[in-house]
């Protein structure tokens, strides 16, 4: 099922259904282990849109990226995409000329079994940086998840896909929708995966999603890039972006019913809060990670400061080792934002901060706690989800991200997950 | 004794002596515990030069400066300091009014006891953010440390200023050096502290210094905050920048040796070292820091390039952690590199990375690294301190920066470490 959060409520029009990826209607899926992970684990799957199909694609930023990245970004026709192969374990990055080759086989192949022009076939990967892929087993892999894609119409095959596409990540982020809009029902289903390497703007971050809504490519896209802003571009773990970030979307119109604006609009505030959830879930389940902040940044001078206050507060270890440590430590939220507005040149400006409802911080001083307020603060700081506010004494511009605190786990994982 | 790294070799007319800030002529210092720190520990520290003296002095470009870097860059003269008292365990910090007020009460007590005026007098603190002073442990504080001052010529009385100025540091970070200048002799001294909150920019960083030569305001400003951009502005531990970082320069010319164009080079060359090796002692000594690493980056398209890709390295976790784990994770350079470089809107762009003599990534792929090679690197990752090179294929700008791991006891310190 979807994941929950305070901080993504759904819709009341949207309803949470079983079926993942293969809730809307006219998309297989599979999910097959071709060996790259050791013990049989599912690490290849595959997803088609059993009919031509409207898409949308956001990749990663960072410029060293990742084979399929570029092969798909660059020589696929991501409005016209119909079929996606990934494969988990190893992303194919900083692999070279060699990396390429392998990405293209691996798009062809999948185009050969599905009957598709390669440029419908889009191609991710996500695991570790540097090491080429084994072919052998990759192509293995595909015929098999080929072979089992005519049956993959099932909530147990949309299992198999978000299982296959899983690295680190604890818990499976899957879910559907049912969405009624005035013009009828439709579906939207989900399937992502990523924990570390998180930063806004997308890291070590896959994302797919099916719609059976008739919308026209532009809408679709639209409506996919501004759920993405709001939710994947807003959220971090490490500060770091990957190499292999993607999100895709397949819209296929498979239910026959096309939304006028309301609908769209419906659709678009449904999408925005499944992706949201998903985001979220995936910094609940960031590395080491033991609690959520949402931290909302108001009264900057622009809309690129509240940015910049916002991720060094969210990316200062010192503020998530505090939370890591139940410690309402607003000195280190303080420097973190003297910092962002040092680097602009800003002189001293008051601020205001508040953990959820307590105000710890008004004009720029600490606020005298009293005892039921101390109480609930350290309330607050036992909470899974703790709402933050950071108000500048600027203009008015807003920026809102959702970040993780910083564990021992976290060092234990990535000091241990070797090369 | 001076701080010993590879990274900072002394020159040859160098001579570390005992005495730290003392070794030069005409300098009292003071340590003496005020109350501020429990168990009698050390924790208020005082200065002076016996004569008048020129002096340089740069501060945190943290916008949320703390109240003694407000005051004493606002309204002491920092060119014509002769005296300087410091607190430690408490930042004055977000503290508002009554934070510059006893700041500036902190500076009139100790220029009265010392007959100076008072905009000759600087006040540093450090410590915990967001807590008022307790200024009658302060002031009796300020009133000890005065009194012992006329006694406090010797090596005893500078090691008591080195430990009155610590907070979280395992390690007192002082030393002097003979300068032998074709003038004559002259002599640095030098008492730092800091361990967290670091980042290039100077962090939760005091470093103070004395000379003896005769030189002009001119040019001991022009030697100190070269030495400065060549050290502390080049160190990360957390990337955080404090709202306190100071480091004061005083040079009295005691020693009445003037030196010529030569000798100023010099001087300037013995400085640089001496706080190159302060700054790499402090990331030496960063919180929970099992290793140093020296990064340098070369080719880059301008200063700008240069500087941001060194940072993102050496402040992404991922980076960090492969570090603490003696793992030669070079995908996460390449990952923390291609970030930096896509914030700029670069595209793919090739990169070298070496491991001191061992060279892992060529033209954007993996090395084949043979049995030797894979030994040697082995080899170099238990190094205490271990230099990188990464090379981009631009113009050929460059920057160097100094970093630490991130390890267990980063995260225990500053999850325990409390408001």
């Amino acid at each position: 099922m979807l994941p929950q959060s305070r901080f993504a409520p759904l819709p009341p029009f949207a309803k949470p259904v079983p079926g993942g990826l293969t809730a809307p209607k006219g998309f297989k899926v599979a999910g097959v282990a071709s060996g790259v992970k050791r013990k049989g684990k599912l690490d290849l799957a595959m997803l088609l849109s059993e009919r031509p199909a409207v898409s949308a694609a956001t990749f990663t930023s960072n410029a060293v990226a990742a084979a399929p990245v570029r092969l798909t970004r660059e020589s696929s026709d991501c409005a016209h995409l119909q079929a996606v192969v990934v494969n988990a374990g190893n992303a194919n990055a900083v692999t070279g000329k060699q990396g390429l080759a392998d990405a293209a086989r691996m798009r062809l192949l999948t185009a050969n079994h599905l009957r598709l022009p390669v440029e419908q076939v889009a191609v991710c990967s996500t695991g570790l940086i540097g090491v080429h892929l084994p072919m052998e087993k990759i192509e293995r892999g595909i015929a098999a998840a080929a072979a089992a894609l005519p049956a993959g119409g099932d909530v147990a095959a949309a299992e198999d896909f978000a299982a296959a596409i899983r690295t680190t990540d604890k818990h499976a982020k899957t879910g559907a929708l049912d969405v009624a809009l005035p013009e009828g029902t439709v579906r939207l289903g989900f399937a992502a995966k990523g924990c570390g390497m998180i930063s806004p703007n997308m890291a070590t971050m896959l994302c797919f999603v099916t719609c059976d809504a008739a919308v026209s490519g532009d809408e679709w896209t639209t409506l996919l890039h501004t759920a993405v802003d709001r939710s994947f571009n807003r959220i971090t773990v490490d500060g770091q972006e990957s190499t292999n970030d993607t999100v895709l979307g397949f819209c296929n119109g498979a239910s026959s019913v096309r939304p006028g604006t309301e609908g769209l609009a419906m659709l678009g505030e449904a999408l925005d809060a499944a992706l949201l959830a998903l985001a979220v879930s995936i910094v609940a389940d960031g590395e080491g990670s033991t609690r959520t902040m949402r931290l909302t940044v108001t009264g900057a001078k622009d809309q690129e400061g509240a940015e910049a206050v916002a991720r060094a507060v969210a990316n200062s270890p010192l503020v998530k080792t505090a939370f890591y440590g139940r410690d309402p430590n607003w000195g280190r939220i303080m420097q973190a934002i003297g910092q962002a507005l040092g680097r602009e040149g800003h002189t001293h400006l008051p601020a205001g901060i508040a953990y959820e409802d307590v105000v710890i911080v008004e004009e720029g001083h600490p606020a005298d706690l009293d005892e039921d307020h101390t109480a609930r603060l350290h309330e607050i700081m036992h909470q899974p989800e703790i709402d933050l506010t950071v108000a500048l004494n600027g203009p008015g511009e807003e920026a809102t991200v959702y970040f993780s605190d910083l564990t021992h786990a976290y060092v234990t994982l990535n000091a241990e997950y070797s090369t």
